[in-house]
């Protein structure tokens, strides 16, 4: 089975498992199409990845931690998506929760997927409580203050903040969480494996900053031009396309080089390149380059 | 130490301790703003007063419990104030979150308050692991599907709700969070207390119903008239005022009556008994009745 199979299979058992059975049946609805709207499911790939490696002696653990780390990236997207941030009416080619529900609900099923993913977690643990308690500290320091997805998220509405900072925060943060989660799942010390969320992260966001700039609205699922429009920071800007490319190859060569030395480090290179080509897809930003400026791409490094 | 100042030394203590160093600071001081603008920290109160008649063996369990649930009750009237609801100007006398700083800042300080909730519960219960594991589930019980406060919530936005399931969701769920908490914090069985929790719950909400139709606004510190303006389902429409005065003294009964023999019993109804007058004062009532009808309260029982 792929991690992508996996991760969707769990995503479905535990989401059922930890709404219940009463629950206002249009906030279920609403929590339901944030989580299950396409999404590439990363976060619990990298989660279940670093837990292969770690021999994922309790593989409903890792599946809880990689589905817990997933319902939080979705609740900060239906809570980022709604008018008060990026105002945005489509996410993944559908429609935002708050345009196919309402403000209310998307502002309730965001709380909701919060509480969720704790509950994934202590649903999950039973056996092992001391790895759980690690498990949801390590999750609530990549949403949290005063460092996680929530704080980055609110660096932009500070008059004035550090881009590193930002971004780490934003994005880096839950991928951080992810791959220590990994190791955590299976007992394992985790900060060997930070260094690889944390490259990936950063890769994440400079993607996105670069996506923003060259690509159509139809193969990002979401509108684009949105980091100018709402004065974001944003790599692309800072560095210059070219820059910003050169920038996302540096980090997806140092998260690579970052892996610990194991017997799946062949296979988690491997994702680390397949996630740089989906993430920065070549034809993309070539194309880009022919139609704007008639040269070819600045990309320093073809070995991805 | 009263319990109310010992729960307001605990939220000071815990929320510094778990913001931690670097969180941008206006997020930081829109969290601030959310839990100390007033209060009567009648959550936290219960949960003291039931771990003191439990034993209270590991008093710092109890009030990071009393405090995590604090958080989520702030948290919780945050994203309620915000116009997507109830759209308030004021809360407790002071201008709401998202008045005060920003509509997405409230958004981020409720999801951070949340968060900090089992922040707050992780930090304390290292010695402790299975009671923070079971206070934990007790909160997300208290908090999310399918019977927390969340879905309270939502069941404003369906078309058809059952007003009890509605109010026990509501308002209900939290109470009872808070007295399962006081037991579970000492490695006490908590369902012998969950009915005073549910009791008072319903009477709180009652008692805010009341309040919301015959309440002025300084003394309420928020809007009134907004159950009829929002079409929320309100048992001072649905009884009368009579009939809702009646219910709310019958539920204190109900209140004062469930709880367990032990030796702070009279304490206990002691407490049950002066948030009855504080929830629904006598003087404003009986002044509400001579203004709009001519004739005494139809309060059917003194006692309290």
């Amino acid at each position: 089975m792929s991690l992508l199979t996996r991760a969707e299979q769990a995503l479905s058992t535990h989401f059922e498992q930890a709404a219940g059975v009463g629950a206002p049946p249009r906030l279920v609805a609403a929590m339901r199409h944030a989580v299950f709207s396409g999404g590439a499911r990363i976060r619990p790939q990298l989660c279940m990845a670093v837990a292969t490696a770690c021999g994922d002696d309790v593989p409903q653990l890792t599946n809880a931690a990689a589905v817990a780390l997933e319902l939080m990236h979705c609740a900060s997207l239906v809570h980022d998506d709604m008018p008060a941030f990026d105002n945005a009416d489509t996410r993944r080619g559908h429609p935002t929760v708050h345009k196919a529900f309402s403000e209310p609900l998307a502002l309730l099923a965001g709380d909701g997927l919060i509480v969720m993913a704790y509950r994934v977690l202590l649903q999950s643990g039973v056996q092992h409580p001391e790895r759980v308690l690690a498990l949801m500290d390590n999750m609530t320091t990549g949403v949290g203050l005063p460092d996680g997805i929530v704080a980055g998220q609110a660096w932009e509405c500070e008059t004035s903040a550090d881009m590193g900072q930002y971004q780490r925060a934003k994005t880096g943060a839950l991928f951080v969480s992810a791959t220590r989660a990994g190791a955590l799942s299976c007992g394992f010390e985790p900060e060997p494996w930070a260094p690889l969320g944390a490259f990936l992260g950063e890769a994440y966001q400079v993607a996105d900053d670069i996506r923003d700039v060259i690509a159509d609205a139809a193969s990002l699922g979401k509108p684009v031009g949105q980091d100018i429009l709402h004065s974001r920071p944003s790599s692309a800007q800072a560095l210059g396309l070219d820059g910003a490319i050169a920038h996302f190859d540096h980090l997806i060569d140092q998260a690579a080089a970052s892996i610990p030395m194991c017997s799946c480090r062949d296979m988690l290179c491997q994702l680390v390149q397949l996630e740089a080509e989906r993430l920065v897809p070549k034809a993309v930003y070539e194309g880009y380059f022919k139609t704007h400026s008639g040269v070819a791409s600045g990309r320093i490094s073809e070995k991805h």
